[in-house]
């Protein structure tokens, strides 16, 4: 398929150039530059612009940050003028469902069709086209895209029918995410209050029901002072911010979520909002103090 | 060893049964009639009361329900002090680390020494002598124990040397366990309300990074509307009590904790205080509105 692609990140560029391995025509635009080089050694061309890496495509895929750089892309840096009309805008980054069910009607609108398609699996999974891809969209335009999402992504889900619900599955990913890093933090912080070892308790928690994706992934860098940033804080106050605000839409009550929030958003207003999201637990320090206390 | 053997369970009888096999000499009560049976058919021998159970014993492992129940073996019915000098109590029952220190001090005022052990791996593990075994004791305590152990289960941890770290580590795994199923039935939950299929929703988490062993075990049943118990809520309403009561001796605020017990505590309160754990997801009902909502 002729794809454009916008947004040539850490994501987007072994994204797209998995696409050209696959024996797409793939042209790509980054605002940074430079971003374009990786593509075109790959065989890929670079597009001046969002909206020339639209012109004449049959999918345009949007990798950008947020819902709201997706929409400047579409309608403020014309891309979504520029695309011929039945073409499928996929909109692979991470946004509100709310958003993304706005944007979706604003395309629909201008006779474009809309794939709702936010990603996991990170750099790795994107590099190994081995992402997992949470897909919602009318039938047959998921249908069309399938080559598209199989060359980027070991996993496409279908999510349903309405623009919204790729992004809802995404978001609740995220909602588990940080309610898990957060009661990892909870669990370590007891660990050290009560001054059993914090390793010992990584271990038979690996192999115990309390056991999570996030605690053998964060667990360790949570015993680190000062951790390599993987992902940041700052990341999971945007991530729970917008479950929070679908809880707001979808009028539900979520307090689980809630309190993480607030534990990340501690860490955050301590300063510590570039750090690694495992340093969520320096929030639980400064709540109650840190190292061990006797009873 | 010569092992006294209290509180012949669910739990007990296969833990019983395992030391038989592995050559020790196992004299086991329950205060159940019939509950030694399955012990006297492997090799066994029934005694008449717990301080039976005890004498002449070089350890003595306490399965019963709770630190109460411990304790009413221990210095109500004699058991302690039908104990020789130097015998070890085992106490591989739940219990809050505070309430497992203060049996331990009073055992040690008597002469006798003490594993904190609580187990974990439920009856499956039990039965396969597969469990997990967090200790705390003595080191030279644990050392004499360890044949004990090994027979009954596969990991043996040791958490320190406090009687309470063992049960501060099992304490600990039951706050994840607990916020994780909380957290689950909140992700299930928003799922419901936004109209995106719980299954596929099961599906997705378990590849991605928001998975846990509770989103495996519990999601299952959280998407029936009657299922089978496996765990009941009120278990939970006690472990993430015991967490909670813990807090306040270790002087630590827990929100996370605290939120799931709310949780927890709300689908008691509905009356379903004896449903599978699973079911803490009816509380999120009732309090957001069951059934999807539309935007």
């Amino acid at each position: 398929m002729r794809v454009g692609f916008v947004g040539l990140g850490a994501m987007g560029v072994p994204m797209a150039v998995n696409l050209v391995k696959a024996g797409h025509a793939v042209r790509g635009f980054d605002v940074r530059a430079g971003a374009a080089d990786a593509l075109v050694a790959a065989g890929g061309q670079a597009a001046a612009s969002a909206a020339d890496a639209a012109r004449d495509a049959e999918l345009l895929w949007l990798m950008v940050v947020s819902g709201e750089q997706a929409e400047a892309v579409l309608f403020e840096h014309g891309a979504a003028a520029a695309l011929p009309r039945g073409a499928i805008v996929g909109m692979g980054c991470t946004q509100a469902p709310a958003h993304a069910a706005r944007t979706a009607a604003r395309l629909a609108d201008m006779g474009l069709a809309v794939l709702d398609a936010p990603v996991s699996g990170g750099t790795k999974g994107a590099n190994a086209a081995a992402l997992t891809i949470m897909c919602s969209a009318a039938a047959d335009v998921l249908e069309r895209a399938r080559p598209v999402l199989g060359a980027m992504g070991s996993r496409v889900f279908d999510c349903g029918r309405d623009a919204g619900m790729g992004s809802t599955a995404k978001m609740i990913n995220q909602l588990l995410c940080g309610v898990h890093i957060a009661a990892a933090a909870e669990a370590m912080h007891v660990a050290e209050r009560a001054g059993v070892s914090t390793a010992t308790m990584h271990e038979i928690i690996g192999v115990s029901a309390g056991n999570s994706w996030m605690w053998g992934d964060r667990g360790p860098r949570m015993m680190q002072d000062d951790p390599a940033v993987t992902s940041a804080v700052d990341i999971f106050v945007k991530d729970l911010g917008i479950v929070l605000g679908e809880g707001r839409v979808l009028k539900a009550g979520l307090p689980l979520s809630a309190a993480a929030m607030q534990m990340f958003l501690a860490a955050s207003g301590l300063g510590h909002g570039a750090a690694d999201d495992s340093q969520v637990i320096r929030a639980y320090r400064a709540l109650n103090g840190a190292g061990a206390r006797n009873k």
